[in-house]
């Protein structure tokens, strides 16, 4: 058991030494005929949107890594494992995403391969929140690689098949994580979780530790759901709509956490969550022209969808249907995300599409059913790998507590 | 009186999503006929400077809101609703220095529009400084509204009539936000504030948050400088010099506040405040010859000032003046900002300013009496708005205390 | 001694400035009779290569800071006199740098001067780290000005005279910064190290604290590898090689951390710091074109190298050596450092350099050499001036212990 997480890690990470031996080369080494790719201009736009990858690169290392420290005493797990599966999320999902989208031959590392890669990651971190406290390392390991399989899978269908539109993942990575995650929850699921655990709470540093994951991931969303623009006006439209999107969710965010709070007082967890969840819902339709206003309302509703999803969603999903989600990922992923779907559908109808697309309301939506239907069956089917396969998952009285995996020192002096 | 807040926040993000609809549209929407102004070449200036705007905007969220969690129970309001402060401000912002700039007519959202939101915004979280603490959400969101409107107009007087000099915004953002701020706890003064207030304290651990503000604040000043610059040459010329002023800044700003400590200690307030002077007090002359070694001459009276203003000026201003500055913005914001006026005319005597800029001596002083005098006035108005129309202040025995407004968790385990 | 470190301050300020004074001037004011260099061309260079220095820049000020603010009683020194130290190194690195390179003459400000002002800074801090908690501030401003001088110096003949390669200054920066620090430990060694201290502990958020400065350190730390590069294509090579070494890095740090454990527990401080060794360990060869697997082997090494480094060597330096290193810089930087110069050399003998470099494996071993004993022998003679001369050396029992110069305030309410 000891061994067993040393053994996977160094195991994984040995084979993708030897499959980037075999298919990873610089893009400098690829020889093309066109005209218009030298090496360059392809290393002059790897610098050029370099630092739109490094916005996503805090987003997904700090950000996500410091939101999920909430909790009082898994801090360590949150922003290490965090880091973990970032590392082997950021090797497997270059490999495999290239793979796919060069039908197995040689991948040559551009500035797209490695965002995509961080796209990828972001996925898992997202299903991560889900099952927070409740899994163990190398439970996560075995998940990362599986969940960014089945994600690779389904953007493959989605962007090249059904050429949908979705510039800032709304549906393949918000959607798509936050459902896979639940149904891992869902399989993963212990009674203990329905009693009250005195473990799965904040202190007041620890909201503020998250606080500094929200603020990055804030700050830089607008990069996110820029960073894989084919033109730069679709660039500066994906930027401009996200931003307002943002500032308007956070007001609502407040206003409802205010309503819906005994006596009119904020919950920190909806203003860690909720204000970011105007990001996530125009994503899918941030690079067409919805009008600075129509980001404001789509945000607007996010911030207030994402607030009352956690007062009265989260806590009936645990005694109703036994899916116990830690962070509330259904509330800033899986819901906004399904809200960025419809208000693509909504955009097109409504002639906000930006003209080089040939998306369709139609395509839109078979995208947004196929994010949904292969999160929760590949969920469930990793969920079971899970829990009868790779079955090292800590004790109920170990959930949510640093000591199962780490040396911990003391609180406080 | 529950209903408050929510009420004011929803009414004012709706009225928000009615103003942009009717006057705000992408730059791309813009019809010009100039040769040099196609939508390409304007969405290549946005996609340029973005990464200058990033480094503001983590200035903003980051480095303000952290900076003010010093106080040990206190740390959700100051990163909390210096959130929601931004997120209105920056839509507030947006609108109202546009409406101004563009003489009513629609707005077409450039690069320099958001990075003069997030100047407008900088103004009102410097005022917040002076009142932390001692002003609920609901009377924080009503002065947002207020001061950006006499923000706005100061700055437009300063820029287009006065066509003064003031890149780096000493006189328009910090020492007008500074006397605003102080203006308005002038007039919501409470005699309970004379008195040491145990609640008014940071501990360990909140003084480190509060360094993570700092820093940010510190890294990025040379681009909260330079942001604006016209030509190329001016922003260099406003990074460099800014990069200068705050290394010189950080040595008389420890020298000193060792000087003025028991024992030769340093105060951690001293730190996390007076390194930082230098990056105001060089702002309005940032982007005229004074060479680098003027720079730091510039940088090391402001650190020296600072410290000696948080020692000596802020007790007084409390105890004579009836004045409570909880942040001590005055000693970082307010008399390095007059330090930055009056350097500017220094510069100018000198022969150091700019061969492109027109501004004179005179317009530099009246730039700096008009930011002076309608922050005065402005935050005067506005204080007795605050008091006895918008009356939902907390009483003293909440001051300084997050569970006035917040689901407050345990603070420690 | 209360008036020692502000007079040390303000006169070593004091002749900053006159220094800058006489020989520094802004780069627009050069006449160069070439015909690339006009005034725009460089002002263009400045603003392109801006967004690396800054994330450099936030590598040093937060990345280094909180990195060690893992001690639970020495937080405010650890980011505070890394404040310090920056600051004095910044403009004491720019000018010894720039005099040395210019031969005496006027220095002209360009991105070159102030990136490379921020290496000779990361060399100091590097050192720090090993005698962090044992000297104060007054020696650490001392020892700023030595260091500097010295590094210089090397620097000077690895990169001019032995023309060695070193991209990422894994010899220069790395490999120099750690043994000169050690060597300084070991002069300053006091018996009373080897008992165990319980100051040099953490608790769990210090722990977290220092994990902002991991994160950080981690994202850019492509962006040090690759700021010097002199063509576009070996940007892109060193940014790649080291986001490839830095990713497998992780994950043998990881498993490493768990096979050395009690029960395969992880342990904070190598994920805090060997999940960093990758991006040491690449740095020299990192323009080179090892490939990204070649890279991935490299981060594997030196991820194990560290965690086995912090388990079974440092304990042994100060039993054995009376070299007590506080922040285990010879595991994250020291041999990570050595690693990086034998991969150059192996990376030459496979003919992985680059075509544009001339260097060869004997002045790849030279730069070696040269970088250890430069820093052995400049660190012993340092330690002795610290010792004998600016003996202001705390006490023991103040040893890792913020309230022997700081006010302090309480830990937790």
């Amino acid at each position: 058991m000891k061994l067993s997480f040393p053994l996977v890690a160094i195991g994984l990470e040995v084979s993708m030494i030897v499959l980037f031996g075999f298919f990873v080369k610089y893009e400098t080494e690829q020889n093309v005929q066109q005209q218009y790719s030298t090496n360059a201009t392809k290393v002059d736009k790897f610098l050029e949107l370099h630092p739109l990858f490094q916005d996503v690169h805090v987003m997904i290392l700090v950000g996500f890594g410091f939101l999920m420290t909430f909790l009082k005493k898994y801090g360590f797990s949150s922003v290490g494992i965090n880091l973990l599966i970032a590392a082997l999320g950021l090797q497997w999902g270059t490999f495999i995403q290239g793979i796919l989208h060069n039908k197995g031959q040689t991948i040559y590392i551009g500035i797209k391969n490695i965002i995509n890669a961080d796209f990828s990651t972001a996925t898992v971190l997202i299903s991560f929140g889900a099952v927070l406290g409740k899994i163990s390392p190398v439970q996560m390991l075995i998940m990362t690689i599986l969940e960014i399989a089945v994600f690779a899978g389904n953007e493959y269908v989605v962007g090249e098949i059904f050429q949908a539109s979705d510039i800032g993942a709304s549906m393949t990575i918000h959607a798509f994580g936050a459902y896979f995650g639940l149904a891992v929850a869902g399989v993963l699921y212990q009674s203990g979780l329905r009693r009250q655990n005195e473990k799965e709470e904040s202190v007041y540093h620890s909201d503020l530790f998250a606080m500094i994951g929200t603020l990055f991931l804030w700050i830089f969303w607008p990069s996110f759901n820029s960073a894989i623009a084919e033109t730069t006006e679709q660039q500066y439209l994906a930027i401009v709509n996200t931003y307002f999107s943002l500032v308007a969710c956070v007001l609502t965010a407040y206003a409802f956490s205010s309503l819906v709070g005994k006596r009119g007082k904020l919950d920190m967890v909806h203003i860690q969550n909720a204000t970011l969840a105007g990001g996530v819902a125009v994503g899918t339709c941030a690079d067409m022209k919805i009008h600075p206003y129509g980001a404001m309302i789509i945000g607007s509703i996010a911030g207030t969808v994402s607030v009352l999803g956690f007062k009265f969603l989260t806590p009936c999903l645990t005694d109703k249907l036994r899916i116990h989600d830690t962070c509330g990922v259904h509330n800033l992923h899986g819901l906004p995300g399904v809200i960025g779907g419809l208000a693509s559908i909504v955009a097109i109808v409504l002639g906000a599409s930006k003209a080089s697309t040939r998306t369709t309301m139609l395509m839109q939506a078979a995208a947004l059913g196929s994010s949904l239907g292969t999160a929760i069956v590949g969920g469930l089917i990793t969920g079971l790998i899970l829990r009868f396969i790779v079955c090292v998952q800590p004790s109920t009285e170990f959930f949510f507590d640093d000591s199962a995996y780490w040396e911990v020192p003391k609180r406080e002096d």
